[in-house]
């Protein structure tokens, strides 16, 4: 089975850099897998795609050699094991509150008897290379997401569940939950209690020899968090990195052709 | 029927910022029509799509108000006639060489006794608000684009073709066929003889009451060609915003976070 | 964010009509949208569709204005939220027969504090205006069905369950489960049995201050709901209307024109 | 080779009626397949739809046994061979202005010697019954539109094209087209030019032993096109009968339910 | 309701075959539907496919007659109602490893009062013949797998659980799970442990008078299966049966045309 | 650009093997790029797919590094030219029965100065490498099929066409053509006059030194063509090894399984 490049790196100390797919095309994949990223996942909770989109969007970015994960709707055999049955070298399971719920994620990742996964990689063997069923349980990366205060509550236990790869933290979920809606959410928190919590989980992670993820806005954050000892992180996605793009282009050219002037301007137009 | 809003800024004498759709999914159509462009064009020539992705991405662009257009991928009526009952204000034909051409084309775009367009506008219908019939010849755009050679050389008759509303300049067709393929393809040209073209065309379009139309790479040479009096510009479009963001990102968090660095940065890790 | 109509036309004792779409289509939504409907529902149970096809068809209904709504599978969390996200203002929840599942869905219906649905509005931040996330725990509408026994013994808790907007009878399957199968499914029933039902339901949502809502098959009982006190209806559907409409039409060519006296009928065929 | 079951009941005397498709939904062409018609034709020309949705259309309409049919976008080789070997038992023909064009159209639709149709019935010989290669050619039914002056004027020669099997005549481009944009585009005509007209094409086919189909709006105006002489109506389509369908539905709630006097009503309401 | 015919061949004796569908497409279904199986199952679970795949897929198959049934990703009372509603005549539900299970199971496959599935067979009903609320508890198939120690455990129970009509063998997961990851997953088991559970299970369900299924990968295993009472078998998949095909095709023209030898075969190239 | 491995291996003096998609689905594709053919051809002139089915098979054909080429419906620049973008690296363009039909189409696949394409490789400059541009002309293949009695009159002139690469040839067209359809149509042809033409059209391609490729239907008449000289030739594709595997395993399985028998066989079922 072709190894997961994610565990390799990470294993020569060195962070990754994950993006993300919130766009359910298979032509918006490839670019993405394109730009140079370790890893792409595709958004199947928030994203505007479901499994039917997921498909042809890991066919098309496994050219790129970029590792693909899915970040699944919550925490349902049938979706996650169908995600990894399609390709996904990883899954990020959101709303992980105890180390019950740990534990039952790891189990459907995981085929026996570290789990209770079902066998049938139909299209992923077409994918992986040789031997996947001897080879999934190893390279096959479970997160768990920590964002709620139950979560944060039980962070140690959840950390230590046997067979979970990492905590990936989605901030603004973690925001809403923490201060009782007090806190807008948003990526790139700066509120001291947010900061000092985002270390404590990284600190649960490193205490249990496990990956401590962190889903950011800019690279700026991003590179903070590495410093600070992530292993992985997410800067923005598909939708948002389009979004502002565009919209960066159109307020330049505003800016420049401004309407008002434009009769005049066009008076004194030369080349 | 609702009015074509780009003919009433350019009968303001405004010019105005066309928005361009590589990629067919209409959640990336939306987001592009949320973005302030004052039109859109789908582009079913070298844009990665179809009708069959190109009528939900009209639907989908239809809350913004934003003008819907399409860039077919040949002058065939089937596919130009489609693409209008699904909800086209405009269409740009690409490769019009000859004045018969143009007049062809815009056949296709009118109904009779102004064309030979077949009437059946199931969608658009829901769309253009009511007498679409009445209005469709007056409100719908062709745009013909001139691109070669040949086109360049009929340009005065072309741009003389009653009911045709405008050119549309393609630079990176044009380049190759200008220079035989001696110089390559791209926008934004700077070439003295390309510019000149740039030129001849607008000054063409003036002379016939037209519209000129440019498609750019940046905003800065889109302002520039609406200085010389171009009517519209496209600025990029939706494939090559995600990937150059995308791309920046990936090289702004590479440079933050050099690998071989990071060990040691980890050390002194503090918040 | 942009109000829900629903509430606004409820506050001012107005009733509400509700279209229904089981067709997983996007141009059948437009249609659907166009008729002049408060709000269209989705059928993501029982329809002919689910995620990938309700996506394009909340687009394709955005410009109507209409109030969105989706009918979930079942009382899954994973697709609840996929629904709110891609645009849902209201989502009806099938077989809610215990007050604690009251509860359990209006969960995931609310953010944090009043409720644990995971922030990620991706889509439906394009569609509802600004400042989603203050509004969202306020617009949209969670209505539960009560359709079994065992929910109508409930029925005083589940109503009075906090958060929750109203209940929705579906009566094909109400009639089901009281009757142990005696009665057959269906809409608009008669039987006095049903009929006493039908107001206890109306009079807990009223003693509880939220709106009830009744399926039905033709205006005509509609009407009569809405005398009832109703506060919505929805009159079939557009897979029954498609089918109907259509099969009246065959009917009456058949009738008018009777295959056997046809040649009878060409000989004196004149105009 | 399944038989045409049109042509059986025309070499009976029997008229047909056929049903119309411009929803791109394999489930709305399942529905309109059950309803009663002898044909459906999917409508690739003006319905929003295209080759992708005309294939599960003709999937799901097949069980019915229900003749299929498409109406192709324009005179293409290409979609044409491609309509019929995903399926079609007939072809209508837009625009067919000449007998050069009515003899090409021919050409496409017979594999050799009576034409230049490749051979590859991928699909279609799965639905089609064992020898379709042998069969094809006499089953399959060519139907050309005279929608426009320039067909009219050449009416006898097209009607004449040896393995032409009919005319089909769309009212509203004839109209169109007739009156140089006098008369507004519609079904069931009742101005005497446009009903002399019809009367024209029929007489031709009928002197040159070819079938007369007209596209009508109702079944009133459809029994009177039998009357005349017609061989085969269409009655609306299922786009439009469901709008007019939801339409009514909607109106007559309105009317139902007064909303001013509702509050009113309310007060009074009881069973 | 149309019978379902494994139910009338099971009654008369006679054993069946089933085919097995992974890929998502239905042109594939169709193809499959007419290679002369008794029943085809879509598998939903491991398959490359769900909901969006399947439901055009029971409409290409249902010309054919076939018998259509769905393996569903998770016992999840959504997904299982959607797929009867979308025509499936039976459901293969994996993983079921107690009675509690296989009892809910079963309810989710029957309406009141046998189970409390949600009436609304908007598709089926068009495919099922009359009186689909009639006959749905009586003809459509609830099969439950066994394929964990668990479930071997617990063998009698669930075999004899009221409305269950037969156990579907998983070689794969069961041997997983039985032997600890010490036997690779896989069909056509030969291993005497692996045979004993086999007839275990069979002789449970005889005892039980419910039927016994096995997932099979040749016909001569299958053959085997049928000999030891075994009612029904599946012989490979679609995906498995071109991969094998396609990949046997090109090793026979690699062995026919070695490479190195080409240069000098085609010196003495004749006919 | 990456270079088309077809051109390198035919450089090498080695004929090469050419897999075929009729199935319009991206995981038939991946399967069938699997399988070791040296190029795979998605047909969207007789398979049951158009251009949206096509691009997501070319992406998830990408990895396997194996040549993707298309076979278009008809000489149509605008789908020649998507399909180019799209990422075909060779073109097979049916019913090219002139040296005129045949230069227009070879103008279709080459940028200026050596055609008209027009440039906007949208998608395929993501999965050809860098300098797209540069290479293309160099690197695609257009094949011309000759599949008719006029095309073979003209071979020596189409297959002296500058910048043609290949004649490839479609033996049904050929024999439903030269027959007058005395002959049926269908691969593998016997009969002296076919294996004639066959050879005729072979010395041609080697006289203006292009390749020359044929449609087979089974790996040993495609090694006798490659040892006649054939440079490439394709054996049956995946619809037919779909069904022929298919059907092959059902026959199998009811030979061993005789039905009558079967109730005696189980009395003495043992293991």
């Amino acid at each position: 089975m072709i190894p997961n490049r994610l565990k390799q790196l990470w294993a020569e100390g060195k962070p990754t850099l994950n993006g993300w797919c919130s766009i359910g095309n298979p032509f918006t994949a490839e670019i993405m897998a394109a730009q140079g990223y370790d890893s792409v996942t595709i958004d199947a909770q928030h994203g505007a795609l479901d499994y039917s989109s997921a498909l042809p969007m890991m066919q098309a970015m496994r050219a790129s050699g970029v590792v693909p994960m899915v970040r699944v709707p919550w925490m349902e055999p049938g979706v996650i094991m169908k995600m990894l049955d399609a390709g996904a070298y990883g899954v990020i399971c959101p709303m992980v509150n105890t180390a019950a719920q740990a534990a039952e994620f790891v189990s459907y990742m995981r085929y026996p008897p570290h789990g209770q996964r079902s066998f049938g990689p139909t299209r992923v063997s077409f994918a992986a290379g040789s031997n996947y069923a001897g080879g999934a349980n190893d390279e096959i990366l479970a997160f768990a997401m920590i964002e709620t205060r139950q979560g944060l509550d039980n962070l140690a236990e959840i950390a230590a569940t046997p067979g979970l790869d990492g905590i990936y933290i989605g901030p603004a979920d973690l925001a809403l939950s923490l201060a009782g809606g007090r806190l807008p959410p948003g990526f790139d928190r700066e509120e001291p209690e947010m900061i000092e919590n985002l270390h404590k989980i990284l600190t649960a992670c490193q205490d249990s020899g496990i990956r401590a993820a962190l889903h950011c806005g800019t690279p700026e954050y991003a590179a903070r968090a590495i410093g600070w000892g992530f292993n992985m992180t997410t800067v923005s996605g598909d939708s948002r990195l389009l979004a502002a793009a565009a919209g960066a282009s159109v307020a330049q050219f505003r800016r420049l052709v401004s309407r008002d002037s434009v009769m005049v301007a066009q008076q004194g137009g030369a080349y």
